[in-house]
């Protein structure tokens, strides 16, 4: 099980790419590194790397691969996110996609192949380091499939997943991995396919069930994943769903903010909120084609605005006790290492409070906590849960099922009936969770060591709360 | 009279204020001297400089503070513009104003604050250059006054002025130059009045008529301005007009593009075409308030969508000598000096062809005309025209008259009168322009050399052209 931490800058924020400072960075690293973790996350902005569509700034890159150098020299592995994007309530996006410029960054074929070019690169210039544990396609992209993120951005699920294989395909590239078939498609040939044709087009080339992925134990190398917020799980009109973070690269992605109304319905050391991420974990190996495809809580954190601070490490520890229950975990990232500096303005209160240090390197009780788990290491056992409960993702005619995400969602009928299960097991451990599309394959429940099918009690009340997109989300 | 150029760097275009090179601005800024141009225009890019709304990034005013002193070097003043903001239909606004942080970049009063310093920010970083020619607000601000830039950036026009003031103060105090009595009304106080109280409490604080500023004349050191595109002139509906060009800062600015349906009327050498900078500056010294007051234009260029290439020589000689008839004239600043390079995509066509040189630094047929009109110096006379056309501002009750501005646009009823009274004239300019409301002003007419005042024919037809706000506008 990896053990990690997302890594915000102490100084400028990510800011600090304009005015790169290797020593602020071994500073901050050499901390991190302090806490047992045993890799970072990173995350170039994109604009500054690519400032025109068709300039990707050679020095930006060069910035990047210092840092995993960095990190390197204090023994921690590093993941790259390209496409920020989105971070801590604040988007970053090229001028070449505003105001005149503006067009679908999911769909417009030229902005695809610009995209997926940036990917390309970024990967190239960290491919060689021995260090690099994985190429991000971009830290919760999906939110810029709606407001108020800078429209035109709607997409179908189709789109979505046509995105997903053209970036993963490029980062392939840029590694230098061998390339899956879908990824074989062109990413420009990709979109151009369901831009012009549709998704029976992009189908018809690529086979029936094109987005089947090999499980990454069967790829090495460096990982290249697709992070998702929440709303992939939560929201069913969210165009990115969980076959998305489950049909694309090498593990799916998940991130667990408990502000998204878990905390308010079950107060912020409840059993709902310290399982969160643990949930989630289960929701993603149950949308996953193989069972032997990893699972990584991305990030985790403790917000100020419903976990109290005085209460921080004790959620941490907790939460990251829960996951380690999860079977297929590849492992957790705390989001985040620094505390936002007070000198910079307008991020959500919970941000200037969110690190496992102060913004001044400080470490605190959470850090504290996150770093005795780092140090004792977790006990991590590969025999999954044997119960599952079944997720009704279909009706009974077998066609997808809208309402299928609000179930899931925090207070919703799958969430409630789900940490009952977990909060009743003998051992502690939450359920698997079981599609109903997949109930009657034997030999995926084999696979999956599940021997008991549970079914949610159909007179349990359970009332879906709306996930909100609120500004605190980072 | 000044003789400048509008300097778009060679390499790497504005974006190259993320690789600041010494050395790639020295060749370009040696290339625009040899021009015989005593003075550039400089661009930094807001995000670059402020991606945090409450940092501004010190190594970046040292950037333009080193561009400052290279052209020192090779004997061009600057004149340095701080809200970028918008340029060659690209914009650039910080993340700090979009998505969950949109606000009113112009009311906002924690915007309007943190904008303001870094006017002065920027002025104070070269406030100390014996070669800084001026500090403008920004290029074409008033563009952000409407779709499709990032909304909601709607305002009223004493909203527009209490922006102005704010930016304008903020910038003499950057400069260490006095403060005019307006300016003295701290920035966030203005637009908190004027947000909080409305334009009333705004006038009530500072006199019936507060935007009347001293000719610049009478102020010595680097002038600030306020630069606006033609729509302030020409389009009713746009907030900013023809008074907070005038009303703000030193001199008031014009900027000519004929690419507004001017050249679609007139053809590219027709004289509404080759006129069109000497009408702006014309329509400029109506609305000023001062007699004194210099009048800049500060951006012409030839642009090959409606000029053709073999023409943009011949327009730019004809243009540069119509302006030089204009009486007050501070100068005219070329757009521009370098070709955008064929490296970076998504450019307006016309912004690869619109350099006196070619990207590669080859000087071009209009480098060479507006060369020889530098070297040789213009004839440029202090007596103005002495006839003056009157255009209807106010209705017959004083009332301000909806409608004056699309007279005045090209294709206007206004603007046909004024340019069939140029092509009649004597000496071959084009007259002054008279404000119906201050037709009974006889020490005006009297300070302005006015001793001919015409009317529009009241059969004239003119259908006014909808000023178009195309994605080719730089």
């Amino acid at each position: 099980m990896r053990f990690g931490v997302n890594y915000t800058p102490a100084v400028g924020w990510f800011h600090s790419w304009l005015d790169f400072s290797a020593a602020d960075t071994a500073r901050d690293l050499e901390a991190i590194a302090s806490l047992g973790a045993d890799h970072v996350r990173i995350f170039p902005l994109w604009p500054v790397v690519q400032p025109n569509r068709t300039l990707i700034r050679a020095s930006a890159l060069r910035d990047v691969a210092t840092v995993v150098d960095i990190a390197g020299s204090f023994g921690l592995d590093v993941n790259v996110d390209a496409l920020q994007g989105h971070l801590s309530s604040f988007d970053f996006v090229p001028s070449w996609l505003d105001s005149w410029h503006r067009r679908n960054m999911f769909t417009d074929p030229e902005v695809v192949a610009s995209t997926a070019a940036y990917v390309e690169a970024l990967a190239r210039a960290v491919a060689d380091k021995p260090n690099l544990l994985g190429i991000t396609i971009g830290n919760e992209v999906n939110q810029f499939a709606h407001a108020p993120h800078p429209a035109p951005h709607d997409i179908t699920a189709d789109q979505g997943h046509a995105w997903a294989a053209a970036m993963v395909a490029a980062a392939r590239r840029g590694l230098g991995s061998a390339v899956d078939a879908v990824d074989a498609v062109d990413a420009v040939d990709a979109v151009d396919a369901v831009g012009a044709v549709g998704a029976v087009g992009l189908e018809a080339r690529l086979g029936s069930d094109p987005m089947v992925r090999p499980a990454a134990a069967s790829r090495p190398g460096p990982l290249v994943t697709v992070a998702q917020y929440d709303a992939a799980w939560y929201d069913d009109a969210q165009p990115f769903g969980p076959e998305h973070a489950a049909d694309h690269g090498d593990a799916t992605i998940t991130h667990s903010w408990v502000f998204n109304g878990t905390a308010a319905l079950h107060g912020p050391l409840g059993a709902g909120s310290v399982r969160h991420g643990e949930y989630l974990l289960q929701l993603a190996a149950a949308w996953n084609r193989e069972p032997g495809r990893p699972n990584w809580l991305q990030e985790v954190g403790a917000p100020t605005n419903v976990v109290p601070a005085d209460q921080a490490a004790s959620f941490t520890e907790r939460t990251i006790r829960h996951v380690a229950g999860a079977q297929g975990l590849l492992g957790v990232t705390w989001w985040c290492s620094h505390d936002v500096s007070r000198s910079l303005a307008d991020f959500p209160e919970l941000e200037y409070d969110l690190g496992l240090f102060t913004n001044d390197g400080a470490l605190k009780p959470a850090g504290e906590a996150f770093a005795a788990l780092a140090r004792s290491g977790l006990h991590v056992t590969s025999t999954p849960p044997a119960t599952a409960l079944v997720l009704d993702d279909v009706l009974p005619d077998g066609s997808p099922r809208y309402g299928t995400r609000a179930d899931c969602a925090p207070g919703g009928r799958f969430a409630a009936a789900w940490l009952a299960l977990a909060e009743s097991s003998e051992d502690g451990r939450g359920p698997q969770v079981l599609l109903r599309s997949r109930l009657a394959d034997e030999a995926l429940r084999t696979a999956r060591g599940i021997r008991t099918i549970v079914d949610v009690p159909a007179d349990l009340d359970g009332t879906a709360l709306t996930v909100a997109h609120p500004a605190t989300m980072p």
